[in-house]
């Protein structure tokens, strides 16, 4: 048995479309930020860095969700996440990740969690104030640049989709039009329209 | 034949080291930062990001650090560069790697490359000061946390040594005293006399 330790709005998303994805027995685990238990003593003892996603395993626990979405696709082939049989196809699938993970996700990050590297008020606003702009062009790249389509990575869906899903989740809160994007757009809509991620939404969305 | 784009001080480093250690055939491409080479027409037609590393190979090119070194670990299995045939023990090398890529060389990055997410002078004086803690506390973390030693992964070098060993290198102008994290340390001593991280040192630090 696998548990996800997740909250609703983060990036856990990626993970949790993905165990669905991958048929494996899992449960998922809310913690709550508001509630700050991510700074619990008992979270910490899961996660030091504070943070989700956390993939609690037979094993001992994961963190990281490229890490995490790879392991899930190694673990369940049967579920076809990623094209595990080709070290090239596997690159690419994880350089996209990587991009989501290092570039996107980071510069949606500087309009909530400054802090992290600064610490002026004014700072922080300045941060934010750049949010449309730096996200918007981490997404003109995936456009134009990355996004084969139908799928991130061409005719099959792999686990750099539900994280790209993901990250488009945010636009509209970053203050970038997704309509910018037609080819991610579709994505995003094909995406939430998939009964997996219906599934995961209804979830991360109950009280 | 395999060729990386790099530039000296930057984490192409990892990968760089990674291709001597893989066995691979290859050459190393300097792409001039103090010359905007990045920016030329050429070079973003190789990789539209504008950054180093970039892999070209026969199928294509690769970027991002913790896929190019997967892409090497799994590409050159005959140089046990990284548990292939573990999809947990893999996963936890790729944590290791992800949160150096998304974690200590982003705060890293607040020290000379604030004009990514921010665009006032006192914005980038302010995430500088920030640097020496943000880096440290991500130190800290793998010092006390993630480091199993005496290779980061535990028995077996892997590719999250010469990761670590590029990230390391900048504490010093990072403003971070390294010996404050003897694991550490010592392990960025012992990599830097194996032979084939002094070859490509001495390579990158030619004229």
């Amino acid at each position: 048995m696998l548990t996800l330790y997740y909250m609703p709005g983060t990036c856990a998303l990626a993970s949790h479309i993905a165990l669905e994805d991958s048929g494996a027995s899992y449960q998922a685990a809310r913690i709550d930020f508001r509630k700050e238990e991510q700074k619990s003593i008992k979270y910490l003892a899961i996660n030091p860095k504070s943070r989700v996603p956390a993939l609690a395993t037979p094993r001992g626990i994961l963190t990281e969700t490229p890490a995490i979405l790879a392991f899930l696709a190694q673990s369940f082939p049967e579920a076809h996440l990623a094209p595990l049989d080709d070290p090239f196809a596997f690159a690419e699938v994880q350089a996209f990740n990587a991009y989501l993970c290092a570039s996107v996700h980071v510069a949606h990050a500087h309009r909530m969690r400054g802090y992290r590297w600064a610490d002026e008020e004014t700072s922080f606003a300045d941060m934010q104030r750049k949010v449309p702009k730096s996200v918007g062009e981490g997404f003109e790249l995936i456009e134009t640049k990355m996004f084969k389509g139908p799928w991130v990575m061409g005719a099959d869906y792999t686990i750099a989709d539900p994280y790209l899903f993901t990250l488009a989740n945010w636009l509209e809160a970053d203050g970038v039009d997704i309509k910018r994007f037609p080819r991610v757009a579709e994505h995003f809509a094909r995406m939430g329209e998939r009964p997996n991620v219906r599934r995961v939404l209804e979830e991360e969305s109950a009280p």
